[in-house]
């Protein structure tokens, strides 16, 4: 799945990948007033809100990226039918040809990491069948209960050729706080970053690991250094756009042949019918709107990739 | 809900949280058998059957013990089915006047931690309504994200007057890989610790913080140096019995006043028919032989307490 992902993004020409995160609020009102009309203000109205809202995205941008990431907790806030709407925007998602990265952020230990792993990217026994719960081909992991919750990710995707996406270094203001600690003079997500490094030896792709990282486009000083110390293993890079990090910010979380990154953007594409900007645009088309951002988006990476 | 836990735990003299974590072959064969007739080994087959071997366990155990934890990872590893009987479990629990620990360990930042807030333990607005997707008491949080993570869960328990409990030292071998790491001389983990008890001073109860830690049985002396970073935090303790903690471990981990820690045994209760020591039972009395196990962990617990 990482020569599948890495593959899409040289073709493509795009190293993005759209996070479908739908807040209620950026769900235009048409597709709210119809939801709610078929099934009235409640649990499964929002449910088929997001949905619908999903479907027209993944509809306008699916042949000019190679990835959404579904941020799990925008389903899992609604409930069971919160989540039953994440569940079908992967499954269609996939239909229409685009690599899946869960960006649950889960992380347990042992049996429990299995378990979650299972439901996730792996495939769960009852009696003599084997089921899939949910069916993202990454996800991503928190690394803070260490090897014991990450390794059990690993050996599911071993079997599934599936892969992770480990939590180094995060795009919000307070992740200093414990990320940023030295420990004998190195950061604390300088040292995740290098048993990124080292899981990532288990679970090889051609040119790049299955493992990769999470790191900010906020700290583009940080994105440098990490680079080296995780040569092979490509960095999910959240942050461009609403929360402040810039196209120009985005080159040194790249290797030299241009690849190892793939920076996602979500409330600045899929919201974009809000922004002064996109505003001609209009609530009916939002999915235009987002459509136009993703081309604007890959032009500002494309700059910045000519002139690293 | 904090004032309600330790009122409970000192009524029925029971530190103690039930770990309902049902891993299929915990679950007696004559309960698969009859979900399986019912719905066929599917997933729904799946669902029912952790549904009513947990149904068995907490009418067996309600009267016993304050609260239960179930563990998100063994229900979602089932998909939507599975989160589907852990919705059912956590409302009988609640029916049944034992108070919610969900076993979560979300963790994100700004607006995606509140979702997870809003999903586990508050209330979604839909139109002009307010849903709660799923309805716990106390969740547990991962920390890694610094405050932007936990904040917003703090927001949404103190409208809700529930609580959290933040990972600090997980019970697992490689816990320490990053929790141990030394900052100027101190662990990671008391610095998450110190956090710990400074959030806490934002949403107090009568004697104890809505905000709790996680420290594991398995670290005892780690427990007794965190006792005191974090006296008006309660702490739940994992790793008691299958995971090689003892009763005499755990007296560092409570106050003087003999409170200030709640001890959680999943495995060691819920499949205690497994254990020699309750063969007797046989799985048809796997119930029966949970209640035993409460009540040999009581003992033992009450026996290092009055030891300490």
């Amino acid at each position: 799945m990482i020569n599948q992902l890495v593959k899409k993004i040289e073709e493509l020409k795009a190293p993005i990948v759209v996070g479908l995160d739908p807040m209620m609020n950026f769900v235009p009102e048409h597709i709210q007033k119809a939801a709610f009309a078929e099934y009235g203000e409640t649990l499964k109205g929002a449910g088929e809100a997001i949905w619908q809202y999903n479907k027209g995205l993944i509809d306008a941008i699916h042949d000019l990226v190679p990835a959404v990431k579904p941020q799990i907790a925008m389903y899992e806030q609604f409930g069971i039918e919160g989540l039953m709407a994440f569940h079908k925007t992967c499954e269609y998602a996939k239909e229409k040809g685009l690599v899946i990265i869960g960006d649950i952020k889960r992380g347990d230990i042992g049996s429990t990491s299995t378990a979650y792993a299972i439901g996730h990217v792996g495939q769960v026994k009852v009696g003599s069948n084997l089921y899939r719960g949910f069916d993202e081909d990454f996800v991503t992991v928190n690394p803070y209960l260490g090897t014991d919750g990450v390794k059990p990710f690993i050996d599911v995707c071993k079997e599934e050729k599936k892969g992770i996406f480990v939590l180094v270094k995060t795009s919000n203001p307070s992740s200093g706080e414990f990320q940023d600690q030295l420990i004998s003079g190195k950061p604390l997500y300088e040292l995740v970053a290098e048993k990124v490094a080292q899981w990532g030896e288990e679970h090889m792709g051609d040119a790049y690991s299955y493992v990769g990282a999470v790191v900010g486009a906020t700290y583009p000083e940080m994105g440098a250094a990490l680079r080296k110390v995780m040569p092979k293993n490509y960095i999910l890079v959240p942050g461009y756009g609403a929360q402040g990090g810039k196209g120009s910010d985005l080159a040194p979380f790249f290797n030299k042949d241009g690849l190892g990154a793939i920076v996602n953007s979500s409330r600045g594409i899929i919201a974009a019918y809000k922004q002064d900007k996109y505003a001609k645009f209009g609530p009916e088309c939002y999915a235009d709107a987002a459509r136009q951002a993703v081309l604007d988006m890959k032009e500002d990476l494309e700059n910045a990739l000519v002139n690293k």
